[in-house]
């Protein structure tokens, strides 16, 4: 027995006026998605707990069976993972982004314009050249990842992330200073290396050629990092240890990749995955299917969902549910439904009203031969809540999950 | 968006022989109730936990957010806050009841004949008069509230809560005394004061021209003060601070009121609001529809339906419920249904055939703009078992008002 999780980041809605009062998922055309409630056992589940807007990562960790509350430590170890830097126990990283700020230094685009990967990778290099003083004692690592995003992990004694961000999240304002929150030394000294750093790179960047072919071209320059989201590695064990099982990842985005990497997963690359709303569904649907052969569990994420969501676009995010259920047609054709569970779910609620990740519940689905069939014949955020798995919490669908494929250990004797 | 929670004290109830099996809220005509059904989503709730009986201040905590399990320390200082006694950090606060007991201190009536207010406000007064040996180094908060009902406060070094009640809360049996429950000094130290202050009391009681007024038109003599629920104030963050809200709270019993209160609510005074069946439903109705207009969150609460309930009189039970449904239309065409969140409850099950609290879930809707309509139409204890909520913990309904408010903070990234 193996199992396919699929995770549709931010499928879940609240219903919309324009939809007659129906969600995105509602309204769409899915009938695979259909066809794995009538063969399955539904139900709603809250990744976090009723109410309680999750992070992505703090899902994911949840989906994968891990107490999110108890072992969640911030995005940005779990990011740079993920985009395939070494972060070590005792290491800080940050979620970084290459930004356009004016002379005093007031954030005019977070994005420089969605600067392209090649110009990220020039400044990048440059960046990580920049020498600290000795007597901070600390190393860093600074890599771009995918266009104005980056990832920065310091490296050094005595580091702490109970410091604030730089980034103030919004354009209008000036960088912020990274200050401690905690009276621990850690923290001032954490602080203070990140303020230092973000001084270094300012310096850097305002002179380099990239920026001043960037300027030239009229495209907003990348002549500052702003840092968020300080995280350590989580201390979590590896699924194959927990359950004894070979589990695979195909996911696009960085954070996935990176909560799979920390969870002992297999992190396999799809050509056209892209972790967008292009992303090539038929690509991850096929090597699913072929991870399947030779892992226990693969989980299967599609990001595209939540960037319609984000973008208040629920047209677009219906026409993701139907690519999603064309990809979710693929695997229902190619797996061996006598030895395969296939499960789908969200890792959260998004509105496309409100742009925001909300705590509503998602809908879930468990289909594969052996569980309690219920007759809840579509999959919906309120055709689940009637299912016979009733509410249920982010770890327990991997508990069940791993209970149908016989890799859980009794309680009791 | 704002949002008001109507708690209907008790309303839940188990099915009734005479009833023909339904309950005293499936019985009653309720078509507000159902209107809010249709329009909202609804469930069952555990105030506590299945089928643990929760007490109106651990469920109206946890209804408010918290968890009471955890932050629960004592009925008596939450009343006492709620009459408009101070208690401090460190004091512990008793409810009382003024009670007339024979020669041989055997209780005859716990509520001294339901004495009036005035003639208690004269006893109290001379009861803070006492004057307690110096060596136990202890102030004293005696004041009377409703009726037979008083508080009262100690305040002092070394105090505990761990001791027994000298209220045998039965007639028929002698007057307790009070009992350290533990091997704590501060215990064994807050017993005695307890016992001191019961027979100082007691002789200024039994020699009173109250009394011996009242005993001249055979009224029973407030000739002792019996003292139960030792708590001190729990501590909680207001809901400004974990929420960003203003909020506001219409109650007439002091219970309710002091739990508000420690959660920094406004407390809202209503002329005929008065925590009996007689209450003005009406009058809270316009009370809570005028708060809403300043404040993001209202909580209105009705004693009646649990009076009934204590009393076994389920007709009368059916005519409150009736009652309920009336101030709910008025709410209904009184509060903009595009922008305001309205949910009904019960803070505990209270079953008409034992008088008592019971353990039994309670039904919740929440009816507004974007929730998921389920398809649920009426409002009782078992339609709302099939709503799409499906079954909540006390707090989650707080934490989902406050997400449908945008007042929640993400867990994660």
């Amino acid at each position: 027995m193996r199992a396919v999780l699929v995770i549709a980041d931010g499928m879940a809605d609240r219903p919309i006026k324009e939809l007659q009062w129906r969600t995105p998922l509602e309204a769409a055309r899915r009938p695979a998605l259909n066809q794995l409630a009538a063969n399955g056992v539904s139900g709603i589940l809250d990744p976090i707990a009723p109410g309680i807007p999750p992070g992505t990562d703090t899902a994911t960790l949840a989906l994968l069976g891990y107490d999110s509350l108890k072992v969640y430590s911030g995005r940005g170890a779990l990011e740079a993972v993920g985009s395939g830097v070494e972060v070590l126990p005792g290491d800080v990283a940050f979620r970084c982004n290459f930004a356009t700020v004016d002379q005093n230094f007031v954030v005019l685009d977070r994005r420089a314009g969605r600067i392209a990967n090649e110009d990220a990778a020039k400044l990048a290099e440059s960046l990580q050249k920049v020498k600290l003083k000795k007597s901070l004692n600390v190393e860093f690592f600074f890599k771009n990842t995918v266009q104005h995003r980056a990832a920065l992990v310091i490296r050094g004694h005595s580091l702490s992330t109970a410091i604030s961000d730089s980034d103030p999240e919004t354009t209008g304002k000036p960088v912020l200073e990274t200050k401690s929150l905690s009276d621990l030394p850690e923290a001032k000294r954490t602080a203070r290396i990140v303020n230092e750093l973000t001084r270094e790179f300012h310096k850097v960047l305002k002179k380099h050629p990239v920026n001043k072919k960037r300027a030239e071209h009229k495209l907003p320059v990348a002549n500052m990092i702003l840092c968020r989201g300080p995280g350590t590695i989580p201390k979590i064990a590896p699924l194959s240890e927990v359950y004894g099982i070979k589990a695979a990842c195909i996911a696009a985005v960085p954070l996935i990749r990176g909560v799979c990497k920390i969870a002992g997963m297999k992190l396999i690359n799809v050509k056209g995955a892209t972790g967008t709303v292009q992303t090539d569904y038929m690509a991850k649907a096929k090597a699913a299917v072929e991870a399947l052969k030779t892992n226990d569990f693969v989980l299967l994420h599609v990001k595209a969902t939540d960037v319609a969501s984000h973008d208040r676009n629920f047209k677009l995010k219906i026409e993701v549910v139907q690519k999603i259920d064309e990809m979710l047609r693929f695997m229902l054709e190619h797996v061996s439904s006598d030895s395969t569970y296939l499960a789908v779910t969200a890792d959260h609620t998004t509105s496309c009203m409100t742009g925001n990740h909300v705590g509503d519940p998602v809908p879930v689905v468990i289909s594969g031969p052996y569980v309690r069939r219920d007759g809840v014949a579509e999959f919906g955020e309120r055709s689940c809540a009637r299912g016979d798995l009733n509410r249920i919490k982010g770890a327990d669908l991997m508990h069940t999950l791993m209970d149908l494929l016989e890799k859980t250990k009794k309680f009791g004797a």
